[in-house]
């Protein structure tokens, strides 16, 4: 496998002169865990979840930086498949690279797995190194991620995803009651129940308690056909919801153009997305009027701002899912943010500082990198691998 | 994560209480192996190859029927993965299940691994378990895929993948006459050398050895943009290749759709497609004329037959990529075939009774199932897992 650079045509050049004088990578430590959920959670796809998934690569530099990155999965799934990857086949191409070189790095990567990748296992594992490289690199600058990729605001929207699809209509309002007295003033909730008329039930009796101006949307995890979600669409109108996410499975480009354009909703999607590639033919569809990467699952940070800038200039914002530590500081930094999705899974029970809710906005740390430090302490008990 | 059943309406039903008195998977074994290629293979995107990674996995039923899968990679890229996933995520859903519903046992593998997969490792994964339940049900049936799946010839038109971008004149020209030796009357070389004329001689001197009539393709592997491929195939023209493969990247749909209108060449793609979904799009482009799929890194014969119905659909041959001794059955089996690929990984070393070539034809074996028997003592020396 000599010769992968030279696909550089669809690279962005970089010049391995210029950097022979910087640091290198030397040591690359993958981190696998399976952590239980505070509650068991619910949604239309994946049923009940106890537990998900959490893969760490840190990177080391020989000249003694380091970064961290992370992504996750429901369940265990796959996490044993990414850690192989990033252990077997990605790290050969690390060490010894410039770890400044984000851009060239990710490239690398991309081809050096391109065989069996092009998405999937290895846009997750390509995702937990290229968080480490920016980490690394907004640690050596001293400034904070949201800083160092565009500094535009760190206060950032924010909403509570609720992972409640099996809850009762009871247990769904006490849970926003709970949200909005830690700060949220946006909510998301799970749609796609056995009848439509039980998500209209469901979303109006949230519409009454949080009364007219507060963004609501909702969320149906692939579970109906273009048809079903069409008419779920219009039958959920009366609820004002901010928007749809995932009515249908992601493959279907064009089903997504026909739920937004006879839905009349606004439509998110692109948590199972996972290139750039993706979300170019989804936005050109029509499809997605809130575009939601999730640099966990996309490949990175680096693709992540790609997508935001894609959206950006086909006029649409940019959201987010799942990871929102990263995330608070993706959508600081650009001038298209829409809502940060802040993800229930609960990882903040495992993090030194964890995000700070207030009025309605996440805030952005000021400490450099990512500025997430892991209890590695507390984690070390559902440590698999 | 239970309930991944849920998403059935993308599914094709399956009456679980009709298999309830079948018999049950009962275990699931897994060998993964690095061999070393017999002579250093070369191609524009991959490089110089030494090696290929192959995983297997034998699939046993209760009553003692057993088949086995098998997918491959360049290098051991991401095999490492690849056998993780079928441990750890898709033996649990497949020990316990009917192993003659092919169908529902592979839309559950799917949805298992749904937000890990859509393509990459999980298509890589799924398709070694899927052709060993195809190959289980061959010979339970007594018959071999190519009759139980459609049966329309055992006499399958082969040609030889040259993989031979780095070679000489001399030396492509000799390989030529070692393919026609072997009894080929159609054979594909590399293009994508540094400079076009270069190809463009190549190819030429190609078409003088082996006279007017000779079926003659050449494969970019990606190598190209849209416009250097168009060029290529413009001044490629005089060479009358049967077709262009993978002028440019799979990701790049319009542009395939562009190389085929404006170049004035057949275009071939689809080695690097991991789902019916990509096949769908790329086919709508209007940029593919021979549609290749591999039953080895598209999750298996269950999505390759729907390649080849969804080509025939569109009023398309299909052809295939790798892994012949698989693909013979499969093209033998529809009546829209095209061209078996010959594939040089030179697995025949270890294959107990290898594809015979006759005539330019490849002959599918009357042997139950897939009729494949590695030679395992052999394959020993280059086990890795």
């Amino acid at each position: 496998m000599q010769g992968v650079e030279k696909n550089m045509m669809q690279q962005t050049p970089f010049d391995e002169t210029r950097s022979m004088d910087r640091s290198r990578i030397c040591r690359i430590e993958t981190r696998r865990y399976r952590i239980p959920l505070p509650v068991v959670l619910s949604d239309s796809t994946h049923g009940e979840m106890r537990d998900f998934g959490l893969v760490m690569a840190e990177v080391h530099s020989d000249d003694g930086d380091r970064g961290l990155g992370y992504t996750y999965s429901v369940g265990d799934i796959g996490t044993g498949a990414i850690a192989s990857m990033i252990a077997d086949d990605l790290a050969r191409v690390l060490i010894d690279a410039d770890p400044l070189a984000t851009e060239g790095n990710w490239h690398k990567m991309w081809w050096r797995v391109h065989f069996v990748g092009r998405g999937g296992i290895a846009s997750f594992a390509i995702a937990a190194l290229d968080i480490a490289l920016w980490d690394l690199k907004g640690r050596r600058a001293g400034l904070p991620l949201w800083q160092l990729m565009g500094g535009v605001d760190h206060r950032v929207r924010a909403y509570a995803g609720g992972i409640d699809l099996d809850f009762t209509i009871d247990a769904l309002l006490e849970q926003a009651q709970g949200f909005k007295q830690a700060g949220f003033r946006a909510i998301k909730m799970k749609v796609g129940r056995e009848r439509i008329a039980e998500d209209v039930e469901r979303a109006m009796a949230m519409r009454e308690c949080l009364g007219p101006d507060f963004p609501l949307m909702a969320d149906a995890n692939m579970r109906w056909s273009v048809d079903q979600a069409i008419r779920a669409a219009r039958r959920l109108a009366p609820a004002d919801l901010h928007w749809l996410e995932e009515p249908v499975i992601p493959d279907d480009i064009d089903g997504h153009g026909r739920v937004a354009r006879e839905g009349g909703i606004a439509i998110a999607s692109g948590e199972n997305l996972h290139s750039l590639h993706e979300f170019e033919y989804l936005i050109r569809s029509g499809g997605v009027d809130f575009p939601e990467p999730d640099a966990a699952t996309l490949g990175g940070i680096t693709p992540w701002m790609k997508v935001a800038h894609l959206a950006q200039s086909n006029s649409l914002p940019v959201t987010s899912h799942g990871v929102h530590d990263i995330h608070v500081h993706l959508l600081a930094a650009v001038s298209n943010a829409s809502f940060l999705e802040v993800h229930g899974f609960g990882l903040e029970r495992f993090i030194c500082e964890p995000l700070t809710i207030r009025d309605g906005f996440a805030l952005a740390p000021s400490r450099p990198g990512h500025g997430i430090r892991f209890d590695l302490d507390a984690l070390e008990a559902h440590r698999v691998g």
